[in-house]
């Protein structure tokens, strides 16, 4: 089952908001609605947000209305600030309105096919240049979710650990939760489950004890961003774990397909960084009028990212 | 008022698992009760519960029964692992037992009297040591609690932001969550409330990121244990801190009485690091049957740390 699909008239979506309890997907037929999933992470994952911007304009297309479709595409662009991989998604598939909705169309479907091809090779080179660094077993510690539900299918990060999986080189994986949204406690903690890869949870906080510890030798994480200067944007809680994979001499590597490198992006300052609403942080544990600064990306330095794998080069410290 | 306090015949203690919802004191006549008490967090912070242990002691020596005292004694020391000011507080008691219950009262009565002029101490020390490193504002990150709540009254790291405030000199104080039991977003935030401090909460993850982007000038925290190298055993989450302060090149504060630094203890790996149930960490939220790793506290190495303030002294980076 995928992520994220076409389905002749309409985009079909796993509603990630549901999971690990219930696999519901929502059926998408209008750009407001799919700005909506985008906003409150029905959909999410950089390269996901790419497809979805594409097919949010194909949708659009299907109007006629070529005038009104761009509009739409503007809105979609901007649903969401740090990935880049929205905005690259919505501007290629609105770069063919002016051939009508089945080029729109054809060009959204391109792009959802390469993911999978892309995760499969971002999969396999990240897992053999893991294998040539550290031999076997690679244990891992990860964040976040950068797995087949932040794609279209199989995973960038995740597809890394699949890939080491199927080649039975992979030890145990380690995962932080993810506050405030707990993308890695509901949704990793699921994908690890189903493909069955033996994984235990930590606090985010305890992410940096683990590697301290010597529990695992390497981190990899995906990415929401690359700058051209190699600082990776990605959720937050991904900079600490860099810190502590510097410290401990093992290898930080970021998984992530080559649309996520932003040539026009210098450095991580450049970056938008996406403040999420503070409720997502406060409830009845936190007293009446809490003020919360809810920081959705943190920014890793390029210095202390060993290896970035795409699906077509490992690229490595300088 | 006191977070702990002897009344007469019992102790008496601020229930910290109903905050912020509820300001609820328990009444503390057993053993078995303040164990329990301890056990699920109802009293904690290092400073706190060697006062815990002390009058515990004295409780138990108030049947004249002084080998059974001492039984119990054992126990209440054993409750948790990681501070060692549990064990501290009850061996200055248990060392008065053959005296008799007026004696081991009377020693547990100066503990707590102590930890009051104690923090005081750290506070100012800490605040003086502060200002002529930065000068004003100080722009404080802090993990946890290390408050009143964690005290007697007043705090180590919150005595020194409190010290800060009280000569004007405090600038915003950023406060982690602290999962999996919130004590950041449930009691530091109530205790700065409470204060008129003002203060943003942050997931922890976000903390490093809060250090990197400059919005603070110091971090401060408490101890759980001090090593004789000078290793800090604290809540898990202070590590990554100071791998960030180190990075910005901003001071790593621990804030802590002297009876938290054990020359016993010859660095952090010598430390038992209580794993505590990871029910703490799943719900609805997860999987069924995720395996969870619990760890409660984690070490940061005596490198990292700028500085230790007692009520006697400021060690620094040597």
């Amino acid at each position: 089952m995928r992520t994220i699909d076409w389905r002749g008239d309409h985009i079909e979506l796993i509603d990630q908001t549901r999971l690990p309890g219930e696999l519901v997907t929502l059926r998408i037929d209008t750009v407001d609605a799919l700005v909506d999933a985008i906003t409150r992470l029905a959909v999410r994952g950089a390269p996901a947000l790419g497809v979805a911007g594409a097919l949010g304009v194909a949708l659009a297309a299907r109007s006629g209305d070529t005038e009104q479709a761009a509009r739409q595409a503007e809105t979609l662009r901007t649903a969401r600030p740090t990935a880049v991989n929205l905005a690259w998604g919505v501007d290629r598939a609105r770069a063919r309105l002016g051939e009508g909705p089945d080029a729109v169309l054809a060009e959204a479907l391109d792009i959802l096919d390469a993911d999978v091809r892309v995760n499969r090779a971002v999969g396999s080179r990240g897992a053999r240049w893991l294998l040539d660094a550290l031999g076997r077993p690679v244990n891992v510690q990860t964040h976040c979710n950068a797995g087949a539900l932040a794609c279209v299918e199989w995973g960038t990060a995740l597809g890394v650990v699949r890939a080491l999986h199927r080649d039975g080189a992979l030890g145990h994986v380690y995962l932080n939760e993810t506050r405030p949204l707990l993308q890695g406690a509901r949704l990793t903690a699921w994908e690890l489950a189903q493909a069955g890869i033996a994984h235990t949870l930590v606090v985010d906080s305890a992410g940096p004890s683990v590697v301290a510890r010597g529990m695992v030798n390497a981190v990899i994480v995906g990415a929401d961003r690359v700058a051209a200067n190699r600082d990776v944007i990605n959720k937050v809680g991904t900079y600490p774990l860099a810190l502590a994979a510097a410290r401990a001499g093992i290898p930080f590597v970021v998984a992530a397909p080559e649309s996520t490198i932003d040539p026009d992006t210098p450095d991580g300052s450049a970056v938008t960084i996406e403040v999420r609403d503070p409720a997502e942080m406060l409830g009845t544990h936190t007293p009446p009028d809490t003020a919360a600064l809810n920081l959705a990306f943190d920014v890793t330095p390029a210095d202390l990212v060993t290896a970035i794998v795409t699906e077509d080069r490992v690229l490595t410290a300088r």
